[in-house]
């Protein structure tokens, strides 16, 4: 099946949502990893708690309250001020270096590129600007109109209705396992970005291809497309 | 507005889901610990995603599924007989020594009193056996029967239909503060029993109640209903 467009997430894929903790530990010394992980892990647990129970709130909103909680947890106190710098540097994660190069070899094979993330409509603006990214992109899409996060079906369904095509002609790019897997149940193509070297999610699913870095899509696209 | 009937999550409220550490560290010396929280964060973590994919799988291939994988990212070699004991052991959780105790304050109240878990009715029958817990429930309910797990609302729907009462008038008891909060969320009183002083989650949301042991259940429910 000839891939006729790719979808990327944002947020751990396009955007390293662990260099918060280098602002992390400038401002608490030696517990900046470990908050970066639990403000993910948190983030990541309100989106779909907030989804089953169908109580949405934005993504910017879920990610301060996560940020709280994750400060919280760890003992660290959070001031304004510095809850304001965290979220801020979170509007402007670190892009990966890889990125421009693996997006300008899809481009100059002309296929139609989009991202598909949790982010508000404002954050996903913000840090595709902020990485240089916006040329690249026909659609950037957020699941804030639908008012459920991903793995929910009506979030995953954007793309198709976006780019006017049948799913199954879209390659999807996460470098979550658990959204490579959403994506696949879904009924796209996938690519998951093993970035961190994990074990496959024990979902019952396998996305078609695994990979290390952006650049693999551009050699899997090749592939299939012949 | 006075408690008529008392629902109590099983895992974690109970039953002690980190009792299995014990044979983990046996099988596994020194991972055991570890092993026992990954391998519960991953099970609730899957049912989740399950949830939100409408994937259902049930609760026990779920909790064998999240043990493999918690092995596999722990880098511990997963023979078929350290699988089936860990699974084993899971079907008979150390139950809180509290609970008698507890439970029988509640039915001296003339109070009918319930189970709402995400198990499988095999594992909540065998779980409440083997704790010696049969005699004080009058519903042991299982979500099996409507493919969806923990918070979505046909979840708790489950114990008014059971139990013949508005929601308002059950309260609902659990370790887990994210239950608590979807419980919350439905409709029920709460109380959230926050055995190891965990912060709030920040889901916008307070339980009615925040305890700290099984016997403060009774305490609650005196004051409430005088």
């Amino acid at each position: 099946m000839p891939i006729k467009a790719v979808i990327f997430d944002a947020y751990g894929t396009l955007f390293d949502v662990f260099s918060v903790g280098v602002l992390g530990e400038e401002i608490f010394p030696t517990k900046g990893t470990a908050l970066a992980a639990l403000w993910r892990d948190k983030q990541i647990e309100y989106t779909r708690l907030r989804t089953l129970s169908d109580q949405y709130r934005d993504f910017w909103n879920v990610t301060q309250d996560a940020l709280e909680f994750a400060c919280d947890s760890l003992g660290l106190p959070l001031t304004n001020t510095a809850r304001d710098r965290l979220m801020q540097q979170y509007a402007q994660l670190t892009a990966f270096d890889e990125n421009a190069a693996a997006l300008t070899r899809l481009k100059d094979a002309s296929l139609p590129l989009g991202i598909l993330s949790n982010g508000t409509p404002d954050m996903l603006r913000s840090a595709v600007e902020s990485a240089g990214l916006t040329r690249f992109f026909d659609h950037v899409l957020s699941i804030d109109p639908v008012r459920k996060f991903k793995t929910a079906p009506e979030t995953y369904q954007l793309g198709p209705d976006a780019f006017g095509l049948p799913v199954s002609d879209i390659l999807f790019v996460s470098s979550n396992c658990w959204d490579a897997c959403g994506a696949t149940w879904f009924g796209y193509q996938t690519l998951w970005l093993n970035r961190y070297a994990q074990p496959l999610e024990r979902l019952g699913v396998t996305p078609n291809r695994i990979g290390s870095a952006l650049t693999d899509v551009a050699v899997y696209v090749a592939e299939i497309n012949g």
